[in-house]
């Protein structure tokens, strides 16, 4: 560009370690070339990817979880969430998680988008499913997990966020991608 | 409770590890008693915290930049953002990342709330400022930092989030929890 500005902001990989792989966390450590020929090294998670959805009980309340979350020591408000398996289909992996984690199943369901929660460090990207049309059928929730589900009224939930009671990106960031299909 | 459920959702740290140490992860790993007294591991980042600024123009224009994420392997486009050192004043913080990533100094601060990226494996926060009163000082970029700043209308902003443009999760986050502060 003639401004002594790198032509391109794109880090290529010269070569990839996985330094940790752990029960959850699998880290990387990649040697890179920066755009201005320099080296340096990136680290960073590989994640298989989330859902998260915002499931909608015909009078408008959504429902949201209470979960402790350990590396803040402390229970968050939380949309229902989780992690796709391995070649699962995402729609049926928000259908699993909503099933498992608070019992019910929609009969309707709608793609809102996808975010990424942390770029920095981290490769995950959360699929946002919106579901109506719920009906309890009982949950199943995985081994290690406890939470309590319970709704909120979207005038309970802006207070709740205006209030700071709701600090979680991942609901923060898919309530606000899905603000055309709600209300 | 009487039905079986645990009282508490709390998990106990037993003990923890340091199982990696690079030059910008810490990871930890540690053994946890759960609800129901059974034992777990959790594994988790830790971070020192971060600031988001929102910084408007006086026409109402946002800062924005455009940033090459390695771990998702493309350029994001994101507010400015960085993270706090060590005993540094989160408000100080805000004011330097903003001077250093887009040159601009700013007269009005205001603090807009907290909210954590990515609950499920990092223990780190992100403190959200709104800015305003904007003068180009110049900007001063870390050591292996390359970006492009640029500003967006809010209308522009709608549309590149409703387009998909913008998916970075701490951008989306900041926006929701400013809401009444903008526009």
């Amino acid at each position: 560009m003639g401004d002594g500005k790198p032509d391109t902001l794109e880090e290529r990989m010269l070569d990839s370690e996985q330094v940790y792989r752990g029960v959850l966390l699998d880290v990387r450590r990649d040697r890179v070339s920066l755009p201005d020929g320099t080296e340096s090294v990136r680290e960073y998670i590989r994640h298989p990817g989330a859902v998260v959805v915002i499931a909608l009980h015909d009078d408008g309340r959504i429902v949201f979880e209470r979960q402790y979350r350990y590396p803040l020591q402390r229970v968050f408000l939380e949309l229902p969430a989780g992690k796709i398996d391995v070649g699962e289909d995402v729609e049926l992996c928000a259908r699993r998680e909503l099933r498992e984690e608070t019992g019910f199943e929609a009969r309707e369901w709608g793609y809102v988008g996808v975010f990424h929660p942390c770029i920095g460090y981290s490769d995950e990207r959360i699929e946002v499913f919106v579901a109506r049309g719920l009906e309890q059928v009982g949950s199943a929730l995985d081994e290690g997990e406890f939470l309590e589900v319970f709704t909120m009224s979207a005038d309970e939930l802006d207070a709740a966020v205006r209030d700071g009671h709701i600090t979680d990106g991942k609901t923060l960031s898919a309530l606000y991608l899905a603000r055309d299909h709600l209300g």
